[in-house]
């Protein structure tokens, strides 16, 4: 008997040695554990999951090979809480601030005149420069004066040293969390369902690509390839890339599937988004022949997060009309924040 | 003994199911072949290998995470033949003459009139506006006169359809090749080795890079978020993408890392290109404090290929200066092409 298990054993730690030896990995998917735990037993979480179901099975005519995968998300508002503004905006108006005690005839001049006001009455009316109304003109401007002025002339290599030393303290001022805390449990665990499903995910936001690159990895498992965003130009010279104050392009509105297409190639299956800024991402992986899903995260949820529609007068509506997912977060979400 | 035998093919067999049940996959790279097969037993191939090694090597002081193996490669010249032209311009001058056939009173205006006289002419000089001496300011217009205005007002489908059937029976004119033929087998065998060896690798072309993402992947098992190049601007309208005949980005010169930077968020470690257009990508990652290796590929095979030094005047001088690898077609590669 005693023979029996040392022949056994050994052949086990053969079969170990050269599995092991050619490349063989574990994933470290729990069995056994439901998928999309946070999500409450709603329609919500059956219908994403009859939709990966059907895509991802080779008998199904909805069948979509894995390539072809492609989930899209919006970041601010989608997979993290933009409330009582996007959690870059409180490294921008610090940054802001920095530059005007360095400099306090700065003040005299936009961006910093509003910023200024902003910072010192928290009253968004005093961002006229980036109030509603937005001409087409004037869109890029605005990319450029707020993503672009706090940190011209940096090179890329100081710009995230920057960040990561803003960040590393930062809390938010009223959830008391830190900047990975503000990330949503259910959309965390979206991500990796879909990746296990062999789903390619990226994010495209309005918020500044250079910015969600420094985190989109420890914040999502997102690789920064994979994240996108506005640009400012750049200028290379003798071995870096200078940060410019001038906007380059606007994530946003048209111009997210415009950027989906110059970058992915490809059309997603699957796109998420919260407010009219999405409409034209989600419109455009509704309006496709093949199977797709159009989810809208919907702020429902007072007590655990905020409720509002800003933003919404546009896709709210249409999102009704269309039959996209609507995620009702108090309803559809049995935990909120990940942390 | 057949007792012995037979628990431990058991046992095995569980181990087999376990593993398996938990995704355990087995990596195809065949044992005991040898690395970079196509290339000579010459300088080009130890120094990669080297290099390859030391950046891998926990143990090393040059030691890289696999997040940060990033390589970029040109295309044209540098992963396939781009004599007489590059293989795409076959594909836009039969665009150009289908539109000509069309509407024969194009001739009249460029940029028909100097490709009209190029296709009757095969002279380069016709290609007026093509031609050395670029401007600033006329980049972009020669990026839209060349990618944009032939294909202006189709979707993006359309596009990749047009480009589907031309390229279905179409063969270069002296080497006969399909365009899968073009590529060369050495380049094959070294974005192989890279990915082996968890690098991430990266095409940014001059050429447009929504052709490139067509084919990057039955090319070069390149997925098509992973091939860029310049861009045309395109424009969102209720579910399409439509193609305009205005250039945005050129991706070439500074271009390119600029693109880089914007794109990956990350300074590559290895880069190869093969004329001017390549020098500051290559030069960004050969002025980097850690350990990096900037390629050059030199066209010095007249016999199985085209020897040439087009475009490398600026390129040659400073990467034998600099102590670059520079790739001699000729002596270092024991075959070139991969069919």
């Amino acid at each position: 008997m005693k023979n029996h298990r040392n022949t056994a054993l050994k052949l086990l730690a053969i079969a170990g040695v050269l599995l092991g030896g050619m490349g063989c990995t574990l994933r470290s998917e729990p069995m056994q554990v439901k998928d999309l735990p946070s999500w409450r037993d709603t329609d919500a979480r059956e219908r994403i999951i009859d939709f990966v179901e059907v895509v991802t099975d080779p008998n199904s005519t909805q069948f979509v090979p894995p390539e072809n995968r492609i989930a899209t998300f919006d970041n601010d508002g989608t997979l993290w809480c933009e409330k009582p503004i996007p959690p870059h905006f409180f490294g921008i108006l610090a940054r802001f601030q920095e530059l005007t005690q360095e400099d306090p005839d700065l003040v005299k001049q936009e961006p910093f005149t509003s910023i200024g006001e902003f910072i010192e009455t928290q009253d968004p009316a005093a961002l006229k420069l980036f109030i509603d109304e937005y001409h087409d003109g004037e869109l890029l401007k605005v990319v450029g004066q707020l993503f672009g002025v706090p940190f011209a002339n940096m090179n890329v290599d100081e710009y995230a040293e920057w960040y990561a030393q803003f960040y590393r303290d930062w809390e938010h001022p009223t959830l008391e969390k830190s900047i990975s805390g503000l990330t949503y449990q259910p959309m965390l665990e979206l991500l990796d369902y879909l990746r296990t499903r062999e789903f390619q995910v990226f994010i495209f936001s309005a918020d500044e690509g250079a910015f969600l690159k420094l985190l989109s990895n420890e914040l999502y498992g997102i690789p920064p390839n994979q994240a996108f965003g506005s640009t400012i130009k750049t200028q290379y010279r003798e071995g870096e890339i200078i940060r410019t104050e001038d906007g380059e392009w606007l994530d946003n509105w048209q111009g997210k599937p415009e950027m989906i297409q110059a970058h992915i190639g490809k059309r997603p299956i699957f796109a998420a988004g919260n407010s009219n800024g999405d409409f034209h991402m989600l419109e455009y992986v509704h309006l496709q022949p093949g199977p797709h899903l159009s989810v809208m995260i919907h702020h429902t949820d007072e007590e655990r997060e905020f409720a509002y529609d800003t933003h919404t007068d546009q896709l709210l509506p249409y999102a009704k009309k269309h039959d996209y997912l609507i995620v009702d977060m108090a309803e559809d979400w049995d935990r909120v924040f990940s942390e």
